[in-house]
């Protein structure tokens, strides 16, 4: 194991962070709000470690996949408890394990809350809650890879455990360039959704905040009614940029080279709006007695529904009273996700499209034992070991939704608060049913119960592998 | 397809059922009841059938995979049908498909009932459908290929499909001989239970009854409330029955060859008891303070235990009450179910054996990508055809539970009543929470909700394969 160039690059991650606290800290400026020091602080701590740790480059800069599951991993466990101290600092949360969840929620897009009002922090508390959001949305090593040059193919490895998805396709031959041209669009759409919000009448710092917390796909409102409050305009706007951030990225990148074709062929990005479609409908035909008007049914089901697929998590209204038939709808969604390449979590749309193919192709060949069929996607065939890797994947995420489950159970919380809880974490999505159903939030758990779901809200971040693999003793061998 | 063997097997699997209403039939007599009437048609109308099909046997014995699983899976749904037509006919339930939920509910030894009370009805109709549990624990073809003589290698792909497991192993040469062997085992052991129950004090009809609902894990009872009014001594030897049925049947062969080592080194078995031995000591202690004393609290979670993860479905105490790890503990066993060759159902043992050696051996081969293993079971390599299988398997199981959950969804029914049911019935158990918790039962369903449990009961059975081929055109297509 390569130590110095984790290390090294966990350094460089500190240096990012203590940089992007300059912005809660120049917020604080213009508020004129004490909190600021809190940033200030802590902004320091992050540059001291991170020059210590970044002071001299190491020889050896080639890592494997194994150095990049946990460089990535580490980082961003040491990204959330330095990110959890203005917090602390501020006194806007007193425990440390309160201040870590919001943290990692945070980063992770998740946006489930400890917090039973928002209104009375600090506007540069605030500021930096949804700046998590969007920091934590594309990847703040994806973010480094732009910036940084390494040595060698080791790239990809960061790349590859820190993008979600099933497999990572490099939008350029060379990885730098993607980083950088990911960043790109996402700044973009950011920057074009924040005007929108500032056009259709959203104060500014509201317009930002929203902006920040719609990209990251997170879901930390700035209000304790979330997005309730605001015009049905800003809300059907919401709804539009939180399913574009929903969108497998390559499709904006095809859209910018004018690949118009190979852009809407994306098998993907077209079961995503079919997906959406269909549940917009079912859930709006189903609400059709509680809200009245066709129009307003459709504009709140589409609202819920582009929340919960993409893994945001605003909320206009508590979806928790709707009929059964949309609830179950609605958690059915938590475990879809949205696009993989895009900044939603989730088990990610790609995945079942995967597996619903192997599924057909497996079937169809107990009819016919002597045929050879291979799976494609997008005219190109799948290999077997991705196949393979999702099967894993599904596994291990079956077990630890259990595990979680029966942690949180000894919490004496009912099993629909205990199951969503685990799924709107896990999932990256935010709240849940019943008592973390949206009007309500995720302070009533005890500790253990909230560490379980903070690794939850990793494990499904980075997708499982790069977490676990910390766990396993293998990792840490010589050999 | 070749049909007329097809046909020709149904014909046989109706003469078998005609002569299995004999017993009815004779505990009508005995107890004078006007009811045997009932058993007297609907048998005669089994035979007719029957003698009409099987009238000339077909020149072309030979079949493949493809006729084997549509003949277990017709199978099956003629023995439903024809084996409601006695609920039907005696006036015991008014409904065709409630008719037709119970006797599926008896035949794949699931143990669900749409009726709010049963002590009401006549033995010979309480005693058909405790009955069919045992007809259908180890499955009616199974008992046909040891009378039946085929041609080739045909019967192995009838066994394969009825019997529950991953793979199917033959304990002799001829599938014939393995059948008998398997009967042989399961006569003795219902048997053995009938003794030891009449010993202890339990009237004939109430010995005979519940050690057929025993035998067959399936859950029927002929009291109100299941078992919870028998005395404390046959309660733990339902238990101890329950968790013997639930081992796989090589185990038991293997005994009779005095293969001790072999026996006791299977990994299936031992798995088996060491989860039920953790749930048992869990929920013990998290149900001490409802019991007072230690014991009391240990038997009923040991009944409990047993009766979920063999999938019987008995009860002694309405669990639905319990507090929140027990009842996650309960929702969690009912998917585990119980070994491969056994008579219960669920996902069972060795296939999370399998799936949890494949993932271990997937992260390994993360870190070490070079490096070439296999899965060992039972010190014999694991064929990477089983896994695929399992594999498959998982998805479509998780396929049909979601789209249950979403028609049930349709009644306004709450979340946990719905998982609860549609985990209950696709893995054979019998009552869930909520709502169709041990004190109430499923009649509160619509007709809709009603045929797709009845399909879960039926896909969960037959381990979902050959059911689902029934449903693609290409199982239907000349080739």
């Amino acid at each position: 194991m390569n130590y110095r160039i984790i290390l090294y690059i966990i350094g460089w991650v500190l240096n990012i962070e203590a940089t992007l606290m300059l912005l809660p800290v120049l917020t604080g400026v213009i508020y004129q709000e004490s909190a600021l020091w809190s940033f200030v602080v802590s902004g320091a701590a992050c540059l001291a470690a991170g020059l210590l740790l970044t002071f001299r480059k190491p020889k050896r800069q080639y890592f494997y996949v194994r150095e990049g599951y946990v460089t990535v991993a580490l980082s961003w466990v040491v990204l959330s408890i330095m990110g959890s101290l203005p917090f602390l600092f501020s006194g806007s949360i007193q425990s440390p394990v309160d201040a870590l969840f919001e943290t990692v929620s945070g980063f992770t897009t998740t946006g489930a809350s400890i917090l039973p009002a928002v209104e009375d922090l600090p506007k540069c508390v605030l500021l930096w809650r949804s700046f998590t959001h969007w920091i934590g949305g594309m990847g703040v090593l994806v973010f480094l890879l732009s910036l940084l040059k390494l040595a060698g193919g080791s790239h990809m490895n960061l790349m590859k455990a820190e993008s979600p998805g099933p497999s990572v396709s490099k939008l350029m031959p060379k990885v730098h360039s993607t980083a950088k041209i990911l960043y790109g669009i996402y700044i973009i759409i950011t920057l074009t959704e924040f005007v929108v919000l500032l056009v259709s009448g959203m104060p500014v710092f509201d317009a930002l905040t929203t902006s920040f917390g719609t990209a990251g796909t997170g879901g930390f409102g700035i209000k304790n009614d979330s997005i309730a409050s605001y015009s049905p305009l800003i809300q059907v706007e919401i709804t539009i940029f939180m399913i574009l951030f929903g969108v497998n990225f390559n499709f904006y990148f095809l859209l910018l080279l004018r690949k118009w074709k190979q852009a809407f062929s994306n098998e993907e990005v077209c079961w995503y709006f079919i997906v959406i479609l269909t549940a917009i409908l079912l859930i709006g035909w189903d609400i059709r007695g509680i809200y009245g008007t066709a129009g307003v049914a459709l504009r709140e089901s589409a609202f819920q529904v582009g929340s919960i697929i993409t893994t945001t998590g605003f909320a206009t209204c508590d979806f928790n009273q709707w009929p059964e038939l949309s609830r179950t709808i609605l958690v059915m969604l938590m475990f879809v996700g949205a696009c993989a390449g895009s900044t939603g979590g989730g088990i990610k749309v790609s995945r079942f499209i995967i597996l619903l193919k192997y599924t057909r192709k497996e079937l169809s060949q107990y009819l016919h034992p002597r045929q050879i069929k291979r799976i494609r996607m997008d005219g190109k065939s799948i290999e077997h070991e991705v196949v393979r890797n999702i099967n894993v994947f599904m596994i291990i995420y079956l077990l630890i939704f259990a595990f979680s489950l029966l942690v949180l159970s000894l919490d004496g919380t009912d099993l629909i608060t205990n199951f969503t809880a685990v799924a709107a974490t896990f999932n990256n999505i935010g709240p849940g049913l019943e008592l973390v159903g949206p009007s309500s939030n995720f302070g009533l758990f005890s500790n253990p119960a909230k560490l379980v779901l903070i690794f939850d809200m990793l494990a499904g971040r980075l997708e499982i592998f790069p977490l676990l693999l910390l766990f396993m003793r293998d990792t840490w061998r010589k050999f």
